[in-house]
This record gives structure tokens, sequence and C-alpha cells, in this order.
């Protein structure tokens, strides 16, 4: 990071707008819905105050963390509406179940609502936030976690709640695959939105495996987005900019196929250009995966695919995509941590069964220095 | 019951044929196979010596119980064999969940393999087995137990372990209906076969709304069955009076459609008689629910509807159908504790998604005083 820092010290009301679009954008689809999301959060604010954002680098080595965000389909995130403290229920099935207290709440994924919902259960509980998550972006799987390819960390235990009074604990599973397939089917019979809490860390373990200052990177972003707009600039290459990427697309929506099944968003949408000459194809779990442009592989995960809106740059999720509507597609490199030959086994193309192989993206160092800067 | 008592003090070598032989009746096709569950009590037992049985009325009114058992679907059963210690763990997750430990383990259903699975776990964590199930029968859903129809006492907290390390524990649960969801969503990804325990109680709600003595009537049950076939007797009649019921059908498995779906097996069977005038169709999940004769319906969940070999009388389980084998129906009453209005609500027709009312059978005692006396 060459000693650069995140800028944020607290999330005020100010901050939701721009960690909504950043975090949107950063999500690349998946994550939740970021405009639901920021309501949320702003209720929460308005009733108790800025959440406290702890630097990674400031937490003791020996300061007890985990993840939490929302598990399921972002389909669903939008018809079924939480209760309000999933969060913090799920953190203290975790705490009640381990025997101790978190001293910080790390991001599972900078992605879209999930970007907020650490800062929502941290401010419901009392505990801060740290600026690092554990993708850079958001995944639709549990091991898809930096916190979890290099540290001794596990995904379980691991606590979820839903909406109503369920909850359920995974006290152990054999394999982080084997506890995002028995949290996924909770999820499922929790009507694919749950609350969780998991990966439990200690301070020196979010040092060395997160994602820094991407909740920073968020606002920043999304600040740049907000900017752009007032000035009537084109936005989409502000964003590709903000993330060291480039603008590989613009054009129409014109086809969306989706189906919400065994707890996932998942489908593919296909864009036609303006001139009607090219065609990019996306496909998703989730989150958009790998894009084919008039047929090529031309982006692949854990490298970003974002599609924001046309004029606005603002993010277009899974569960936003319309037939029809003006977008363009950013593509930018993943962070180095997600592109190890560990990670790449977990997150990269034949993870999700895609048969080809990972093409990085040039660049890496996910756009900190112009964010940030 | 009249003051009468179960016979059984302790379970031995000598008891587990006959209890598997009764309890494959009883278990009306679910409950796992009990052949299986045999070989595997046998080896329990050589290592630490018979099982104590408490009769359910020497039980404090304090004592803390709970059930365990196999949920999952018995079709799997017979090809995902068990690490062996699933049902000592589920017990100790359970314990350690709440902070205690158990002092009896009541049995969850009287049915196939799962009448075992109180005696082996029982065995192995060093608690006694309570003479009493909560259905005198086998269900295939949690919510499915007298221990719940009329007591305070709630499915969740429960417990579940696999074959491997993977554990899971649901808390709370809205209602017993959702912790059966949740819990048979997690049996899924524990590849439709786990060990639960549950559904913890005092000893006085067992006492208060167990079916008791159903261990002992399972093993009479099967005695009498080995008996009638060292005479060369009928057998299936002597089933039938046994049960308080009859023998309402002789024939050939004509067609079995099954499906293992959702946790579950499911599907139906079709008989012909012998002299092929007479058609009689089943309905299951997991275990016989309907029966329908030459069209009309002539038995209804909750009352008994047991498949047993046409010659040795031996039950016939549903992950056994085959076509081709030569069997006899016995339809007998269920107890009374599944006939009440709320009972009727979770194990009665509608229960299980069939338009008909529950038609009980004459009787309603299950058949203890022939079997014990």
């Amino acid at each position: 990071m060459d000693g650069e820092r995140g800028t944020l010290r607290e999330v005020t009301l100010e901050d939701i707008r721009p960690i909504g679009i950043g975090a949107g954008i950063l999500g690349t689809g998946g994550g939740g819905n970021p405009y639901l999301g920021g309501l949320h959060l702003a209720s929460v604010i308005r009733e108790k105050g800025p959440q406290a954002i702890i630097d990674p680098f400031d937490l003791a080595d020996e300061a007890l963390c985990c993840v939490i965000g929302s598990i399921g389909a972002p389909t669903v995130s939008i018809e079924k509406l939480p209760e309000g403290t999933e969060m913090m229920r799920a953190i203290r099935l975790l705490e009640a179940h381990i025997g101790r207290r978190f001293d910080a709440i790390a991001i599972a994924e900078i992605g879209g609502a999930n970007s907020m919902q650490p800062l929502i259960g941290g401010l419901q509980a009392g505990i801060p936030t740290v600026d690092s998550d554990s993708m850079g972006r958001a995944f639709p799987e549990i091991q898809m976690s930096s916190f979890l390819f290099d540290t001794s960390a596990t995904a379980a235990p691991l606590a979820m709640v839903d909406a109503a009074d369920n909850a359920a604990v995974v006290p152990a599973a054999v394999s982080d695959v084997w506890a995002e397939k028995i949290a996924r089917n909770i999820a499922v019979s929790m009507g694919a939105r749950a609350g969780l809490a998991g990966t439990i860390m200690t301070g020196a373990q979010v040092k060395s495996a997160g994602v820094h200052y991407t909740l920073s990177l968020a606002r920043g972003l999304g600040a740049r987005v907000i900017e752009a707009q007032a000035q009537k600039s084109d936005v989409p290459p502000v964003v590709a900019a903000a993330l060291d990427g480039q603008v590989i697309f613009r054009g129409k929506i014109a086809d969306v196929e989706r189906r919400t099944t065994k707890g996932f968003a998942r489908g593919g949408i296909r864009l036609d250009s303006f001139n009607n000459c090219d065609r990019l194809e996306i496909e998703f779990q989730n989150e958009f995966l790998i894009g084919r442009l008039n047929g090529e592989t031309v982006a692949t995960t854990p490298d970003l695919i974002c599609i924001v809106t046309e004029e606005e740059g603002e993010p277009v999720t899974t569960e936003a995509l319309r037939y029809g509507t003006r977008v363009a597609v950013v593509t930018a490199p993943a962070p180095p941590q997600l592109k190890s030959e560990a990670a790449l086994q977990v997150v990269g193309p034949v993870a999700f069964g895609y048969n080809a192989p990972f093409r990085p993206l040039p660049g890496g160092v996910i756009g900190l220095r112009p964010v940030l800067g």
C-alpha cells in the first residue's frame, strides 16, 4: 500500500450515498441492493450516531474479529426485506457459541449492501468495523475469502439468523466448502436471505490476509462518481480510472435470463452495442463472473466486471438488470490476494465450472492510489 | 395402560433381532433399515455390554431428556453408511450447546433403525434409553411427535452431525415446522443422512406425552413373528393380531415409483393380488401414508400401514421395496396420542397434502395387551 491508509475514521449519514455507489460498483452485481442497504444504515445511524471505523493496522494482534454479511440471493433481497437486527443477532449468537466477545467486525465482501451490513451490525452491537474486506469485490460463496486462503482461519463456526426467530449455528465443518454447503442450505430454508457471522480471526490474521481500505475505496469511488455526475462528465471512464480498469462496452441490455435457485441468483445477460455491431455476454452467480465479447472471453473472475448506467455511472446489480437499460461495462483487475495460485483454485473461472483459464487484466493493486490520493 | 408396564430392563444381543423385526413393521416403511441398524447396535453391545432401559414412569419429573435419531432418506441409509458415533456426537453437541447433561434418551420414532439409534447413542454416551417413543410408528418429519403436540417442549434447540466432521445446531426456530425445514436442508447438505438430537424435555413431559413401552412392543412383536416362523405358521395374521389390526391384502409388488428428493424418499407402489383381481396402491414419504384398494381409500395416516413378506412376515421397508416381492399388508390403528384434533393437523392425511379425511381404523390402544401379555 506504499504507506497509504484508508480515509475513513467513521461512517456518517453523508458517507452512505458514496459508499453505496462505490460498493455497488465493486460488488460486480452482487452483495445485495446497496440502495436498500443504505436506507437501513441511515436509519441506524440516525438512531445511534456514526459507526466507528478501525484501520486494520490499528488492530491488536490478539484482537478477536469475525466477518458478517447477508447470505442468499440478491434477487430475494429486494422482495424479502430484513427485520433489521439480523446482523447484530448473528454476532451475538456466534459470541454466545464461542463464549467470547468480538473486538472488531471485518467486512466479508465490500460489494453492494454487504458493505453496509458490517456497519449496521457493528453499530447495533457496539463493535467497530474494520476498513478491510476479504474480496475487494463480492463473491457468491463463503469460502471465497482472502481471510481463508492462506491463514488458519476457518469459515466455521458460523452463526445464522433470519428475519423471524429462526437461528442456526455451524460449530464445525470438514472444510470451508462444506461450511458453505451447509450454510447455503440453511439460507434456503430461511427464504434465501439470512444474516451470517463467521470466519473468526485474530487481528493479526486480518492484517495479513485482508484486502485493506476497501470501505474507503468504495466511498472514494462513489464520491468521484457523484462529482462527475455534478460536472455532467462522462462518468463510466471516471469509474474505470478509479479502479485501474477500462470501459470495455457500452450498449443496451438485450436479454436477461435469471433463475433464483439453490440459494443463488444465477443467469446470464446479453448486451448489444448501440450500433448493434457488437455483443457482450455476461454470466453470473450472484456476481458477474465471465464476459464474452462477440464470443471471445475478455474478462474472467476474479477480475472485476462492473455494470454501471451509461449516463450516471450508477451501479447496476444483479437484481436490477432490466431489458433495455443503457449501460457501460467496466472491467478492472482483482486485488493480488485473489490471484495467487491457491486463491484462483477457489475464485478462478474453473471454480465456477467455466472451462476457461483466468486471463488477468493488466494492473493489480485495486486502484487505491487514484481514489485515495 | 391398565397398570401394564414394559418388559424390557435392558437390551442385549438377543433382543436385537426381535426388536429389528418389530420396529421394522411398526416403522410403516420408514425409520431406516433395521437390519443395518441391528448390525451396528450389535457391534456396540459387544464392546460395551447391554444398554439400560428406563421405564418412563421411573423417570424423575425434573430429569432432562431428549430424543435422537437419524434424519434423512431411508433410501440413502443403505448406501451411505454411518461413521458409527453420529448419535453420541449429536448428544454431546446438544449438551455442549445447552450446558447440561441428559439423564435419559427417549426414542423419536420406534420405526426401523431409528428404534436402535437411541440404544446405540445412549450406550456410547453412557445414558439410559427410555421405553417410550413419540409416534408408536415412524413419521418423516420432526414436528410429527407426540412430545410436541400438547407440551411446552419444542423441536429446537437441536443438534446435527454427519459421518464426517460437519455439525450444525439450530438454537431456536419460529415453530417446530420451521425447525424441520431448517434441519431437513441441513440433512440434505449432509448427504441426506445425519444424526440428530433435539426435543429437549423433562421427565414429566416424557411421561405425559410419550407413547409408552413401544420398545417392549417392538421386541414382543418381533418375538411373535420369530415364534410363528419357527412353527411354520401363517405369519401375517400373527402380526395383525399383535397390533389389533388386520391383514388387508396379499399379493405381489407390481410397480415401484421412487424418488429421493429434498431429503426424503418419496413415491408410491402398486400391489396386485395373486389372482390379479385386486389392486392396492400405497403412497409414501419415507413412511407408507395412504392406501387405496381398487381406488377406494382404506387406510390413512396416522393409522399404520405395514408391509411384511408374505411367507416370513418380515418387514419390507421403503428402501427394500422391489418388483415381484410377495407381501402381505397389515393395517393397524394408531395410538390415541396421534389421533387428537391437534395431532391430526400434524400427522393426518391433509398434513401430507392428501385431500382425504382421516378414517380411523377400529381399535386404538396399539396392541400392547396381546404383545406384552
